[in-house]
This record gives C-alpha cells, structure tokens and sequence, in this order.
C-alpha cells in the first residue's frame, strides 16, 4: 500500500503524476526532454540505460516499464535488454552502448564515482558530448524516479501487461501524451 | 575541468542547463514546482531539505546554492542551515521539519529505505500527505541535481558570493526567470 492517498488507482508513478499535476507535468517532460530527443543517442539507448539504472536502484515498476519500452524500440527486444540489465559487460552490444552503461552505473552509484577514465573509455567507443552528457542525466534522473515511487511505496500494476500496453502507447505517443491521458489498460 | 566542453564559464548547473536547453527547461520548471509552491511546505523548508540532501550527497555546489537559498527563507539563517545538514536531530527546528529532513535521508539512501515507522513519525509531527509527497520527491530530486553537477564534474564558481548574488535572485523571481537570463555575478 503507497505511504500517501494518492485518489486515484493508476500504478507506480502515474498514481503520483496525478496526484500532484504541476509536478507531474515537469517530470513527464523531462521524460520526453530525456529519452525521447532525436539527437545522439537512439530512443532506444536511451530506455535501455534508464531500464539497467532502474534494475540496479532495485525499483521494481521503473525497471519493468522502461524494460518493456526500451525492448520495443532495439535490436534484440526483451532479451537483449535482460541481458544488458544482468551485466552491460557480457551483453552483445555494440561498443559505445555498453561504455555509456558503464557510465550510467558510476553514475547510480554517485556523481563523484564518474572518473575521467570512464569518461575516456565512452569516447573511445565512440560517444561524444551530447552522449556523455545525455548518459549522465538519463541515469541521474532515474535515481529521481526510482526514489520517488519506491519512497512513496507506489503500487504495482494488477496485471503484467500494463507494461506493455503503456510501451506501446509511450513508443506511439511520448511520455506527456501518453501519461496526461487515462492509462491504457 | 568538466567533462564536457558546455561552450560556456557558468558554473555548476547553470553551465549545464545552458549547454543543452531542453532538459535545462524541463529542470527549471521542476525546480519551481517542487521548491517554490506555496501549497504546503514553506519555501525555506524546501530549500533546507534540497540543502540537506545535497550536503548528504557530498555535492559542493547544490549544498552552498540551497544552503544559500534556505538561509534567505528561514528563521536562523545560515547558522540554522549549518546546523540542520550537520545532524538535524539537534537542531532546533520545529519538530515537522526534523521528522521530514529524516524521512529525506532515508530516500537519500534509497527509495526503498523509506520505512512505515519513518512516515509515520512524520504524520505524529503534524505532516500531511502532499508534505509527506513533496519531502519525498524533493529528496529524490536532488539525488538527481547532485549526480548531474558531480557526474560531469561541473566547475565550482570562483567567487563564494556566487551563492549568495543567486540566492536573491532566486529567492525574488524563482528558478525558472533567475536561469534563463544571464547569471549574476
């Protein structure tokens, strides 16, 4: 049971989206701001970091929706997601994802983990400043997210496949269309 | 140095939010939300919860800007901020914003070290549901603001009275209006 009555039944952060509307609106657009931009990195990078960040924070609702949106949109699907997740190490991915994973797990772990050599290592596979610097707000963020419906112990959804269902309308739509409507499902 | 070449001197955030716009508005906007509402919490004990977390975090920048902008809106001032970060059991605060700076550590730590007993505690000191939320994703905020600043390794200002010039300019016309211009100083 969430720690607040948040009025309304929706899962995980779209209970606490509608709860309190004005920050609700700035989170879902730092979400199409971050994992949506059409530059650099691909929107699928981008949910994948988000997904291996949620999964090593433990938040069990992050790590599943952004699993499931990041599996919609790379090469791979569920799997090469669960794999990236469980270690970017051994993950068939190319070499400048799996650098910019490495970075966004320093990152987790505290900003004062990122050592240059890490940031060396991303842009000797390949990423540039908008990457690095992407990386790093992306997986920042997700400490944010993660904390905020795990701290306010957000319920989970009934059914598994609400992930699902809110991949394929985040993938259509974006985050403030998707959201700012009834949820699917 | 920064890790990345933001193509401007501003220091801390600042620099940051200018290199790349759009999530450096998303963030402003979030900025406003979360410590400038006037539903609630005072501003000055959402400054001092931000100040505390980032003083927690170890990031240098966001605890002298927020430790700057809480003194300008807190009775004791800089001294009362000081003594809040450095353990807040002892301060003399009133006892709602001991509870709610203890419920922060605990997200600070973790989403998941939020505890029944912790939430609790702040409902017997007299906070309600929107200050138990916005204590929550205030600290979880800032574990995102600090991991951004210290994961890129952001430059400090060369001048103390940085701090202080923003802390007016912020505490008069918010986050939002005080960024977008020129900084001060």
């Amino acid at each position: 049971m969430p720690h607040i009555d948040t009025q309304n039944e929706q899962p995980g952060i779209l209970g606490l989206i509608s709860y309190r509307p004005r920050t609700g609106r700035a989170l879902t657009e730092l979400a199409d701001a971050l994992l949506r931009d059409e530059q650099g990195l691909s929107r699928g990078e981008r949910e994948l970091i988000a997904a291996a960040v949620s999964s090593g924070n433990g938040c069990t609702f992050c790590a599943a929706s952004h699993g499931a949106f990041a599996a919609h949109q790379i090469p791979g699907g569920n799997e090469a997601v669960e794999a990236a997740c469980a270690n970017p190490h051994q993950a068939a991915l190319p070499a400048r994802t799996r650098a910019l994973l490495n970075l966004a797990e320093d990152v987790r772990k505290g900003g004062r983990e990122v050592t240059e050599q890490r940031v060396a290592e991303a842009r000797e596979a390949g990423a540039d400043d908008v990457d690095i610097h992407d990386t790093v707000l992306i997986a920042a963020a997700f400490c944010m997210f993660n904390r905020y419906v795990d701290g306010l112990n957000a319920n989970l959804p009934d059914d598994e496949r609400f992930y699902e269902e809110l991949a394929r309308a985040i993938t259509e739509h974006g985050y403030t269309a998707a959201v700012s409507n009834e949820p699917p499902g």
